[in-house]
């Protein structure tokens, strides 16, 4: 059974392996609650599943530690085992489905360990990696549903509530919900009167969804951004400590985490991954009663693949204003495109990127169009220059 | 005359206003030397020069804080005196040229200073700003060549060897010189063995041109991301402090800027400005002779336009090989699209732009361009790629 004794524990065992990552008071980002960052995107291994892995690794006996660890993951959870197996000096084998990334690959097996490719996907490495364990004799490490893990997480809320005793709430993101089980548990220990919300991605409302039914149940599919919580079912064990601990549950979609990211990343100067950005998310879309509180908002990793980060800024500038796209029909003859660029660049827009496309089947014979991306400033510069080439005749599709 | 006690009492002055923003210690980042990051990116407005604008505003007698304080940036200086300033209760006035992005226009105005727009280029806001400055009274702070504001920044070099007494070089961008000037002159009193590097843009070579001919001279025009940096003429009084302290200046060009903006992004879930990511550059591109040794590297802030980071990474994933962009001439037959999307797809490609032009006037009259766009893992995936589609007979222009 998880006791605050267990966190404490692992608060002393992790003192060897892990950084004290602060809380930093975020004034760029509190309105109506005062915000404080725990970034743990500057953890070890870029996020926090270093800590649950490396408790649990350094609660095993000396034998069970000469056969080694097994686990199955593609993200931070891999990371987390691979590097405290590392530190321990014991063998660590992760399975993995054939198409993970890459950088992820690499980054698991610059910590030391052993890449098991398996053909096929998530559930598929899963399988292999119970069957080496049966085989083998290695230790399965499980990223969420096991007490150890959560201790290890856990110890997030003492290192929150040393550093500002004062706060109110905790915000926290939901996977398999081994984090939050931590925090949520040893947080109320430490202070009854603490809230401890959790934030899930609406492609993936596992948690939420379990506890609305009142027990887990598998989805069919996850689709989110957030894919370090993209999962699909409630684990068994966290699922009563969540039940019992957190007092509400809310998501997110992925405009709003990709809005979330680009925001960090102007005011705080800090990368989030999208799982790592939803307790944010929550926060800026008022999702939860946390006005006038001393809020913490976990940043709870930082691992997102660049090419997706890419794609996430465009999103967020989309979002926020900063980037738009339109297409105009233009009459088929001289002067059009000119037209379009003046009162474009009269208004101080920067284009960015233009396609011209005559005899298309939608339009009239003697018609085309024109696909512009502008860099903007605001919603309000936006609808400027929309007004101004509707106000010159042109038409916007 | 700059003096070891200034920048001591410095130290004391910003306590009050600035935040530590730490020594972090960067084993991803560490290859050929050991690299401690210091953070200035998360200092309050995002970089370091409120430092020495607030130790400047502090010196002020009563009366000329009555009566306020005038400077000309579009950039960090602005927001340090703007902040400095409304720390101090004193009035504000920055003087912008009309072009300023908007982003940073409301950061300063979010400190509350009082922002004039003044038609033209920066000199022609600088020229507004003496002119305010000898009409009205106000006192005009120099964004570098000034004694106070060299103590303020001065103040880093004692945070950095306070934390890691054992560093043996620090790496620092030189704009104008009063970054570098501080830190040099400080680091040197208290550690006459540390070496002291300047890193500058190549489209922006002032003091480095002014070390190599003996005086400052004015660059007729400046071009480099790292606008920070964009300084046309070094400093009158930095200069001879640079000659003298500065063990050797060098330059690194925009690409070595984008890769280690992206660099620091990927290893450390840090976002630097281009300024602020040189002395990674020169760090990462081998520029200095820092083999085997403790190296400070000074990432100086962090206030990069969104719209332009998305640039940067772009740049940043052509350089790296994760993105590949490639014209190929095709017949103009069916089955010519699904060949070369057959060929990425089965080398686990993936295509995120792709524009088919037909008669374009460099074409046979029955040929025709594609242009793609391709998501990859790195350079030998891009040359795998490559050779694939030119066995199959497909010419790559």
């Amino acid at each position: 059974m998880l006791t605050l004794d267990m966190v404490k524990d692992a608060a002393q065992v992790l003192r060897e392996a892990t950084r004290q990552t602060g809380l930093v008071y975020a004034p760029n980002l509190s309105g109506k609650c005062k915000v404080f960052l725990k970034p743990e995107c500057m953890q070890v291994t870029g996020s926090f599943k270093v800590r649950g892995a490396y408790y649990k690794i350094s609660l095993l006996s000396g034998e069970e530690k000469s056969r080694g660890v097994i686990a199955c993951s593609a993200g931070n959870h891999a990371q987390g085992v691979a590097l405290a197996a590392q530190r321990n000096g014991i063998k660590a084998l992760i399975c993995l489905p054939e198409g993970a990334p890459i950088s992820k690959v690499q980054a698991t097996r610059s910590y030391g360990a052993e890449i098991c490719m398996v053909p096929g996907v998530y559930d598929d490495a899963y399988a292999r990696a119970i069957q080496l364990r049966d085989e083998k004799g290695y230790t399965f490490i499980h990223p969420f549903d096991d007490e150890a893990v959560m201790a290890g997480q856990g110890t997030l809320a003492l290192e929150m509530l040393q550093e500002n005793p004062d706060l109110d709430a905790i915000v926290v993101p939901i996977g398999g919900g081994g984090l939050i089980s931590g925090i949520a548990f040893a947080a109320k220990q430490l202070k009854p009167s603490i809230k401890v919300f959790g934030v899930q991605a609406t492609g993936a409302p596992s948690m939420f969804n379990a506890i609305r039914e009142g027990h887990p149940q598998r989805l069919e599919r996850v689709s989110t951004i957030a894919d370090g919580i993209a999962v699909k079912e409630a684990g068994a064990n966290t699922f009563p400590i969540v039940s019992q601990y957190v007092d509400q549950i809310v998501t997110v979609n992925d405009d709003e985490i990709a809005t979330a990211i680009l925001t960090l990343i102007e005011k705080q100067k800090i990368i989030a991954e999208g799982a790592g950005a939803v307790p944010m998310a929550a926060i800026m879309f008022d999702k939860l009663p946390l006005g006038g509180k001393n809020v913490c908002c976990l940043v709870s990793g930082g691992n997102i693949d660049v090419n997706i980060l890419s794609r996430v800024i465009q999103r967020g500038l989309l979002m926020t204003g900063r980037n738009m796209q339109f297409t105009v029909e233009l009459q088929d003859k001289p002067g059009q495109l000119e037209l379009v660029s003046h009162i474009i660049a009269s208004h101080g827009g920067n284009v960015i990127m233009c396609s011209h496309e005559r005899s298309n089947a939608g339009t009239d014979v003697v018609g085309c169009y024109l696909r512009v991306e502008v860099e903007t400033r605001d919603e309000e510069h936006i609808w400027t220059i929309r007004k101004a080439l509707t106000d010159a005749g042109l038409k916007l599709i």
